[in-house]
C-alpha cells in the first residue's frame, strides 16, 4: 500500500529548520514536510493506545521520494499485546524500497538486544538512510542509545520532532518507565450548575452522546478504568467500551473497594467473566465473601491499608508493576479528591455539559471541581465542543 | 503470639563474627543465634512464594531478649497480593514490645515514599534498635537506601547475613529488577534410562509420587507454568497444582502456541475459567479461532516472531513487565533445548527416576540432558532424595 503524504506542493517544500524543537543538532534539518509527516505518525500512533500492554503503542511511517514528490511505502503500528514492533513491520511492508528512505518514528527505535534485532538496527540494515523521532525513550535500556546506533552506521538523525504530540499517546509508557507507576486521567463530567449527580437517583446523563461517546473512547484508550465503591453502589455502571466496533476495547476495571462491599449481583459483578473486573481491597484471600466474588471471576489487588482507606500511590505502583500503565479515574468526587490530593492526577478530561442538574441541598452532588475552579498546576492543553458540551483537557503545567 | 528461637543453652551463644558473610562492616557482630533465627525468617519467607505478585515475598521476625533469651514477639510475612509488607505486619503484632528488638529482615527494608511509611521508618520509629538483614534490595529506588535510613536513625545494621539461602525465595524479584524478565526453572522428570516419555503414549509416569509432589509444589510457588504446544497436544495436561489444601495456588499457564494449535476440546482450555491460561501467539487479535478460545476464557501474550517460532527472551521480558516474575519451564524436550540454547534458564530442577521407561527408536523421547550431561555453567547446589527417585537442582555458576 502507498499513499501521497500531502499534494506534491507542499510535499516538496523545504523550509529549513524549524524553530521550537528540542535535541536538534547541526545539521539534522527538519521541513515542514518532516513535521508533516510526524503529524500523520502521531494520529497513526494513537489507533492502538490501551491494546500494547507493556510495550508502547508506537507508528513508524517509511516514506521514500522515488521522483514524484514523498511517498509512505511502508507503514507500521506496534501490534495488539504489544509483539511485534511498529519499525518491524513499517520495514517489511516496505520491502527493498526502503532503501534510501526516511523513517519517522513516534518514539526512539530500541536499542536493547532480545532474540529479534532492535528496531534501531533493523533500520540500518534495511538502508534507511534518515530517521525522523519524535520522543526519546525513557528506558534505560534504549535512551540514546537508539539515536547513537543509527548515528554510528551513518544516518542522519533528526530528534525531538513534534515530541509533545508524540508523549499524549506514550504517556503511560513515560510515566511507567520515569515514575514507575500508572499514568492517571481524573474524567470528570459536570452540569452546567457545578454538580455531577443527584444522591439515590442512579447514574445522570449530565453530558450529551457525543461526549458520551468520546468519554466511552477514553475508556478503550486505557489500560484500566476506575472507580471507588461509593459510585458502584450508586450507579451500578457497566463501565465497558460500547461503541459499535470498540466493544471488544474494553479495558480492565477497578473498583476500589477497601472492605469488599461491591454485591455479588451488581452489573460489574455480572460481567466479570467477559471484561476483567479487578477490586482493590484490604479484604484478606481466604475471607468468605472473597471467595465467593472470586468464584465469579473477580480479580484481586492487594492494596496498603492506611487509615480505614488504602494507599494511592501504591495501588498505582502496583497496577504498573502488572502491566496497567494508564487508569482513567471515573469517579466519583471523593475518590477525584483523593487522587488530587496525593498529586497523583497527571491529565484532566473535563467535560462541562450544557444541561443543568437543578437538584438543591443534600439531594446534590457538588463537582470536586468546575472549569472555573481547575487545580492549581494545570494547565489547558486542549479545547473542543461535543455537541453541546464543552470539552477541556488540563496537563500538569 | 510469641515463640522461643531455640532451647535457651543455644539462643544464648554469642559466637561473634561469622566467617563468610558479606558486606559486614566494622562492629556488625552476626552470632550464631542471628543466623539460627534468619534461617528461620528465611524457611518462613518461602511460604508466600509465588502468591505476592510482583512484590518479594520478604520474612520478618522481631525477636527481643527480656530475661529469659531471645524471644519472636512478631513476625510478618508480605501478604498475598504483595501488600502489605512483612515489616508493617511483624511491627503491628510485636506492638511496645518492638522497643529495643531486633528485626530479622530477609531483604533490604523498602526506603521509597508512597502514602505509608517506607519499612525502614517504620522500623526507626518502632523502636527497632538492631536489623540483621539478608539480602540487599537490586531496586534502585531502596538498594542501600534501607540501610542507610536505619543506620541515620542510629540502628545497628548486619546485611549479607544468609543472603544466598534467602535469595532463592527472592529470584523471581530478584531477576526482574536487575535483568527485566522473568526467572527461569527448567524442571525435568527423567527415566533411569535418559527417557522423558514415549510417543503417542501421552503423560507417562517418570517419578514416583512423592516427587510428583514435590513438583506440584514447585508449581504453587511459581507465578507461572509453561509449556510448549507439542507437549500440550501429546500429554494434554492439566499443569495445576493438585496437592492437598493448594488446589487455589495454580499459577497462570501458559502455551507457547505460535500458530494456536490448542484444541478447544483440551483439559487446558476446559479449565480456563477457573485456573488462567494463556497463549503466547502470534496469531493476530481477530483470527477467528483466537477468538473462539478468547470466548472459552484463555488470554494471550503477543509473541515477537522469529523464524516460524516466538524470540523467548522478548517473551521473558513481556512476562516480567506484567509482574510474571518467575517461570517453571515443564517440557518438552524441544522447549528445554530453546532455552537453554538462549542462556534464559536460571535453574534446573532436576528428578532422576528409579524406574526405566524402556522404549526403544523413534518410540521413546530422549531427555535433553541427564544428571550425567547436566549443560555448562551449571553448578549443583541441592540433592535430596523422594521416594526411590533422586532429586538435584542447578544453578548458574
Amino acid at each position: 500500500m502507498t499513499r501521497p503524504v500531502a499534494d506534491g506542493s507542499c510535499a516538496q517544500d523545504s523550509l529549513g529548520p524549524v524553530a521550537g524543537d528540542s535535541a536538534m543538532a547541526a545539521g539534522e534539518t527538519v521541513t515542514t514536510t518532516d513535521r508533516r509527516i510526524m503529524a500523520a505518525a502521531v494520529r497513526f500512533s494513537r489507533w492502538h493506545v490501551g491494546l500494547t500492554g507493556s510495550n508502547p503503542s508506537v507508528a513508524t511511517l517509511i516514506v521514500k521520494d522515488e521522483g514524484h514528490g514523498p511517498v509512505i511505502i511502508g507503514r507500521g503500528l506496534t501490534a495488539p499485546g504489544g509483539r511485534p514492533h511498529a519499525e518491524a513491520q513499517a520495514l517489511r511492508q516496505a520491502g527493498a524500497r526502503a532503501h534510501g528512505a526516511t523513517a519517522y518514528v513516534t518514539l526512539e527505535p530500541c536499542a536493547h538486544h532480545g532474540r529479534t534485532p532492535p528496531c534501531a538496527n533493523a533500520l540500518v540494515e534495511a538502508g534507511v538512510v534518515r530517521v525522523v523521532s519524535a520522543a526519546t525513550d525513557p528506558d534505560e535500556r534504549v535512551s540514546g542509545r537508539g539515536y547513537a546506533i543509527l548515528r554510528a552506521a551513518g544516518l542522519a538523525v533528526a530528534s525531538g520532532v513534534m515530541a509533545k504530540e508524540s508523549e499524549a499517546s506514550l504517556a503511560g509508557y513515560m510515566m511507567q518507565r520515569t515514575r514507575h507507576r500508572a499514568h492517571v486521567t481524573l474524567k470528570l463530567a459536570v452540569s452546567a450548575d457545578g454538580r455531577i449527580g443527584r444522591r439515590g437517583h442512579g447514574q445522570v446523563a449530565i453530558s450529551g452522546p457525543v461526549s458520551r461517546a468520546q468519554a466511552h473512547l477514553m475508556r478503550a484508550e486505557s489500560d484500566a478504568v476506575l472507580i471507588g465503591i461509593a459510585t458502584a453502589l450508586e450507579d451500578d455502571p457497566q463501565l465497558t467500551c460500547r461503541l459499535p466496533g470498540l466493544e471488544r476495547r474494553s479495558p480492565v476495571r477497578i473498583v476500589l473497594d477497601t472492605h469488599l462491599r461491591l454485591p455479588l449481583s451488581s452489573s460489574l459483578v455480572a460481567s466479570a467473566r467477559t471484561v476483567p473486573l479487578m477490586l482493590a481491597t484490604t479484604v484478606p484471600p481466604d475471607d468468605a465473601r472473597r471467595l465467593a466474588l472470586e468464584e465469579a471471576g473477580v480479580g484481586f489487588i492487594a492494596a496498603a491499608p492506611l487509615a480505614g482507606h488504602m494507599a494511592l500511590p501504591e495501588l498505582l505502583e502496583d497496577l504498573a508493576a502488572r502491566g496497567i500503565y494508564s487508569v482513567l479515574v471515573e469517579g466519583g468526587a471523593t475518590l477525584a479528591r483523593a487522587f488530587l490530593d496525593d498529586g497523583l492526577v497527571d491529565r484532566i478530561a473535563l467535560f462541562t455539559a450544557a444541561r443543568r442538574i437543578d437538584a438543591t441541598g443534600s439531594d446534590c452532588v457538588d463537582a470536586p471541581f468546575t472549569r472555573q475552579s481547575v487545580p492549581a498546576g494545570f494547565v489547558p492543553v486542549r479545547q473542543m465542543h461535543f455537541g453541546a458540551d464543552l470539552f477541556e483537557e488540563f496537563e500538569r503545567g
